[in-house]
């Protein structure tokens, strides 16, 4: 490949390349601006693609959306996959500090999936809730297989809305501190893990 | 007074039943739909009053909704206010009762006022955020002043992103309970309780 005359050297993006720059693009703007505001022509002009590509790989706005989304998600959920075998509270501090990393590391994906509550649209927030959904199962099942919370949390009515309850507080938690707090990433982990154990211990 | 021929007997609401009124309406419509659906022609309808009223009482959608979230912040604030003297964990219990029976037959306001955090209107959204800034401090001056809780509350770091957690917590469980959940009220208030005590206790 020659770069252009006085132009930098490029290659072209894969499509999963592209498509993966047009998310984090999406990320930021999404995470800067309410749902309502952001103009998908913006991320073709970011990103320096023809309005025309995007629209090839995200029709409209709100799949577009939903792919930022769900992409946050699927990479929240596969990182704090449970080691099979290893009790909850051996790993929770583990598995909390990587969820912190990745909150720190992205804070604009992270914000603009929580953002997905407060829009308008209607499939937006659906989406949005399945996510949380899906989070929600990972950790319920976690609890019932585990040799210390399992029978407390099968037995409980409340387990379920205690998890609910749970992800609500990690997040709250997470969005303030990412508005600026004095708190370590440890004091935040130590925290979200008091308040875990706190709803399941009897 | 006498009634119209056939028609109901009426009488004419005082400025301060009418402003009540319309707030209720406007509870209703905003709990079941996102900010951006309301029209406050419907609460005039509904009402049974004319526009320009209305528009006498609340010059705008804004002013409107500001005004039914206050209301029911208030009536939070007022509620969960704490008796003077007695330790945290003695009235927690009660505490969370007040709240949850309000909740319940609040329901409309409750949701609406939570709803105010996905308003695309960032005005709307401030109001909300102060309203719950204001039930943080209470929180935060109760626990300080308590035996039991208030050296350990002073001393750590992370106090108020706690009870900024449980805020969240609390809300996201009464709104799944609202949705429909078996849980009764007093299974709700003890898992509440055992959030709160579990994020405070060392």
């Amino acid at each position: 490949m020659t770069a252009k005359q006085g132009g930098p050297i490029r290659r072209r993006l894969s499509t999963e390349e592209r498509r993966d720059q047009l998310l984090t693009v999406g990320a930021r703007l999404f995470s800067d601006s309410p749902y309502d505001d952001v103009w998908i022509e913006q991320v073709a002009e970011i990103a320096g693609v023809s309005r025309g590509l995007l629209y090839h790989y995200f029709p409209t706005k709100r799949d577009f959306f939903a792919a930022v989304v769900e992409r946050e998600s699927e990479r929240m959920l596969r990182m704090t996959a449970a080691v099979p075998g290893v009790p909850v509270r051996e790993q929770l501090a583990a598995s909390l500090d990587t969820y912190l990393e990745y909150v720190q590391a992205h804070a604009h994906g992270f914000r603009a999936f929580h953002r997905a509550d407060a829009a308008g649209d209607q499939a937006v927030r659906r989406i949005y809730q399945r996510a949380l959904g899906a989070h929600e199962l990972q950790i319920l099942a976690v609890l019932a297989e585990d040799p210390e919370f399992g029978p407390v949390a099968r037995a409980r009515p409340d387990t379920q809305l205690a998890v609910r309850g749970w992800l609500a507080f990690t997040t709250s938690v997470c969005l303030e501190w990412l508005r600026g707090s004095d708190l370590s990433r440890e004091q935040v982990r130590d925290l979200c893990a008091r308040a875990l154990l706190g709803v399941l211990t009897p």
